[in-house]
């Protein structure tokens, strides 16, 4: 579903029939169009790595948590809609105020549940006993400060709204990259599901 | 599949190309494709919810399963055409009637079908010897009472349709949600299909 | 793969902008484009069948092989484009017979790779030495004749579009329909590849 | 995520709207589509089949690898776009250069990061020390002349496009052929990831 996600992104950058003519111009003129594509492959690319993460720490999961887990994948499915719309408007002043605000929102709601079921995971037990405290906390660490980011994002994104695409890029590449202390070794075989876990393969010997 | 069908929902929201100067009244005027997103999600999310539990509880297939599965996929890879007429046509009102009526046919046939799926298991004893016999009750009795309340949307839906959208919303919710009684900790963990089966996993301590 | 090409298909069916009028007029009067869609839709379930049929009875593959079956998910892929074709031009005289033409050439390509595929894992001693001879003779025997029935459907075409359409409909379910003698109880699991194959299944008691 | 891509590309594909009067004329005028979508989907494969390697030598993973290998996702779910506008643009003058161009420096970028992926992959200890040396020379080798092709055929595009699209198809074609002296036995089983590993199976008896 992420996959999938990720890649329709693609489809939502093109250049207009008639640029034939300047297609140079076309092509490099489209810049808001790859930024808001880089932002938002970051963004769900971040929300996959924790996702994942999460789901790795499980041991069951009960009927809300299923619920909680579906409200998020229509989130993150919803995604490359307010990506269209930054894409579109970027350049008409009023329209990408709208444009770039409804895009954060959109980000922030998706961070949100993926706090809200993590720590509905954690309150219902649902989390395998034998993960780390400490492990355990740091996940939780990751996932908070971000919504804060957003907030900031959000408001700035009304005054300046290129910077602020450039900072939900940054928040998420802040995201993706200090997972590494989680658990390095899980995340990038993960990505492509075609391999033994190498937790099963370290056992191995 | 039914993974592809729900993020292509997504694809049908847009505004018109020269919505730039109001996108704030454009996006929000957008509240009908969202209904039917959130509509259509949820029910393919519930049919393939409800696809998971039937397998689930096979223990073998015959051609006639396999033709009857392949049925199911049709009919769910088309919902995102009815999608998308609701989402173009609900402010125009004779339009709006007959694309409703159209959703609500293909929302029942799907469920209809999903019914006939389980009950040919049941009936070919494809089902898994060691399935309990109220645990098998259970899931029959939530798939057959939903076609009752497509029919009654169906017929509402040519008087009231944005209604009748809002019902097909709160169907597959009530297709969701209770599920929990039947086997909480199957269901999110296949949504992802990357860890051991929760039941696998409680066999080996 | 097959999953997301079976799944795109409903993204080219649609109807023109301004049909609100009559909407109900219009959605009827895209017959074609479901029997399209329907055609299309079961040709690549069925050769989404003979193809795990065969994987089935691979022990291992070689260079050859790899590419031959690049080509055939290149040309399944590339089915939605034909039936797009079909589902525009059917109602307009002289271009309904290049679309059905177009459409029937690239089903019955489809069907030789297959064929090729077969027989080129025969040949290279790819297949299981477990498997029966006469299950791989019955499998030969499923994959040749539909070459000869696409060859008097592709003729046909140019005089009788809409039926031979129909005939691409039937010749698809001809093939899905009697591989249950094969393998019944393999297929239909294999669709969703989330629970153990029922071959092992029988073994474990 | 590879099968995504390579699936999406068939949806730029399209004749204009308009066409219905020549539509044979219209088809056969489209080979630039079809060049642009077998050149793609065969550098996309050749991409699918080089991260299988390489991923299947890996022991491990670091943070660094997996943030290598999103933007190596991110590179790879991008090429829709260069094939959308080679296919749209290829008989433009000054346009058909523009496309060309870019569609090679997407291509490169592509291969060059699959370069970086396994180099960093070597340098960083991650590769299974059962793996040998010779294996690891062969894919090292493989991987990196396609850089000097592609660079040849970005500055011949300038003069030469269609020449240069024929070309890329072959460079593509150059990386899936010889990787059989590899591990003929890998790929294709991989492709559809339904069954045991071939040296799992050989291992058993």
């Amino acid at each position: 579903m992420f996959a999938i996600a990720v890649t329709l992104l693609v489809l939502d950058i093109g250049v207009s029939a008639n640029a034939g003519q300047h297609l140079l111009h076309s092509v490099v003129g489209l810049w808001p169009s790859y930024l808001a594509y880089a932002a938002s492959f970051s963004t769900i690319g971040a929300a996959w790595l924790a996702h994942n993460a999460i789901t790795e720490y499980l041991e069951r999961a009960d009927a809300a948590f299923v619920r909680l887990n579906l409200l998020l994948l229509l989130l993150v499915s919803f995604l490359p809609f307010p990506t269209r719309l930054v894409a579109q408007y970027i350049h008409q002043d009023s329209a990408e105020r709208v444009a770039v605000t409804f895009y954060g929102i959109c980000f922030m709601l998706t961070s949100t549940f993926l706090l809200v079921l993590w720590r509905y995971a954690l309150r219902a037990h649902l989390v395998r006993p034998d993960a780390g405290d400490e492990e355990i906390g740091l996940l939780t660490d990751r996932l908070t400060p971000g919504l804060l980011g957003y907030l900031v994002l959000i408001v700035s994104g009304i005054f300046l709204p290129i910077i602020a695409v450039v900072g939900y890029l940054a928040v998420a590449l802040y995201y993706i990259i200090p997972f590494r202390r989680l658990s390095a070794g899980i995340f990038p075989l993960r990505l492509h599901k075609k391999r033994v876990k190498p937790q099963d393969a370290s056992r191995r010997p």
